[in-house]
């Protein structure tokens, strides 16, 4: 990163992606300071603010080193902003010797006494593993209530896990969600046993028992389910993260709802991916398809 | 990011990973213009030309719509640089309509005739999927002639992979190297079994026959080793990274040298890890405490 004491060296935020455990996967965003200036340096300014919107918790850094009077307003303007949006902050006091009176800079910035401030040294490292420990207190902390395989999965269960690996497959490695569904197992003390929709029968077969449970790419879930016996329990990796992200029975209902539609109701589709759009395109195609099933004289 | 007419608007380098296929995982890095000026513009540069050493590709972008003896001298000394480096370059010329001469460019710039030129216009998007093509062909090919499971696990297999999860694995996922071996595994029409180190026997008691080979997370090896038959083929997740990556006969070599130092002699110890450094650290306790079994006086 290109440092240097002129203001406005730093343009567009700089992002910096780390594992801070037990916090888990975290992502640093350095903005250009708030005391820029000029017309370019105004653009800088909001540039920084906007990064507030995206992220979870603030970190407002000073330079202990500075006048304190150069930044007052400019502390003050911040603070209000991230109470306003309700946005956890935590203050460091950089280039700080350790004695230096926090109490000073919480009574001349008006800081709220449940903002905590946490002095550091980035050149000697001196006060980074408390700032470590205090994001990881402050962070928002994971709201799923549930584990992914939660109730579903027990110690000691053997789970068969498909997983077809398709063109939009990324390139010698697994996808986010079958990570996590295999890591999750591995917590509960269960086995899983991973193989490709083309090697359900012969993965059953080379079982002593039967599996406990089948866990499928939803795009297999027609040939799973005809690969195996029809009492063995069989859902996909979606149906999991419906359940732990958001509300499954509502979706439940929402489907069910597809049978009651009438000639000119509307429908509104809605899909958020990362990802460039590919052939057969899951808001495009693929869900407009499984409507016609339904309806078929849908229009889209 | 933040765009405007100002020369010097950007300063670091911005970076955004991509999935670009067949490829795989690409890190698009953004530098600063090389036509930069004043002292800050001048580091600018040199940043700009410092991303050059940590790049398998190098896309030169021109402006078409500014005059071309703008950038003459820039160009020359760009294409110098990355001729010298022996760095795959690939010329854009942007905001250029469809019947630009390239032939032109060419010419007025002295770009070698290796070096493709590709015309494109962000704007409308014309073009880059051109481009994109032209940097699938450009990149250096992987120069991994071995899958990392070739020779070891074939179609049908049952692979049992010990993956024990200590607590600096990342929350709720694998690493990445338990990731690309269960792909592998898929890839080659076989089954992965993925277990915890506390539960390798329940996996072999869980399958009608012996599994085809078990991978192990090398800090598990010796307990692995006790949990199975004698006869059952075990290796680890290291040896088959050692055997993709380097030279696996003389890395044996190498390990089998250590029984033969004399008091005096010196070991360069080098360790290249992106995480910070943790309880048990590989260079400074886990090797040394290895190499004390073999000679116990050894000094570090």
């Amino acid at each position: 990163m290109l440092i240097s004491d002129v203001a406005g060296t730093t343009t567009d935020p700089i992002s910096k992606s780390m594992e801070l455990l037990p916090l888990g996967p975290v992502l640093f965003v350095d903005t250009a300071g708030l005391d820029d200036e000029g017309e370019l340096g105004l653009k800088r300014v909001n540039k920084s603010y906007e990064a507030l919107r995206k992220c979870d918790l603030a970190l407002f850094v000073l330079d202990a080193s500075r006048r304190s009077d150069d930044f007052s307003e400019m502390a003050r303007e911040f603070l209000k902003e991230s109470r306003k949006r309700n946005m956890p902050t935590v203050v460091v006091i950089n280039k700080c010797a350790n004695t230096v009176a926090t109490a000073l800079y919480r009574e001349c910035f008006d800081i709220p006494s449940d903002i905590p401030i946490v002095c550091t040294d980035a050149l000697s490292g001196s006060g980074i593993e408390d700032l470590k420990q205090v994001i990881i207190k402050c962070a928002k902390q994971d709201d799923s209530p549930i584990g992914l395989t939660d109730g579903i999965v027990k110690d000691g269960d053997v789970v068969l896990l498909v997983t077809p690996i398709d063109s939009a497959a990324p390139k010698g490695r697994l996808i986010l969600p079958q990570q996590q569904v295999i890591r999750d197992i591995l917590d509960k003390d269960a086995m899983a046993l991973v193989v490709k929709e083309t090697e359900v029968k012969a993965a059953i077969a080379s079982l002593g028992k039967a599996p406990d449970i089948v866990i499928t790419d939803s795009q297999a879930f027609k040939s799973v389910a005809n690969d195996i016996p029809s009492d063995m329990p069989l859902t996909s990796f979606s149906i999991i993260f419906a359940r732990q992200k958001g509300d499954l029975a509502q979706q439940l209902k929402g489907a069910r709802a597809l049978a009651t539609l009438e000639a000119g109701d509307r429908v509104l589709i809605s899909e958020g991916c990362t990802h460039h759009r590919q052939c057969n395109d899951i808001g495009t195609v693929k869900i407009p398809k499984l409507v016609r099933k339904i309806q078929p004289d849908a229009q889209f």
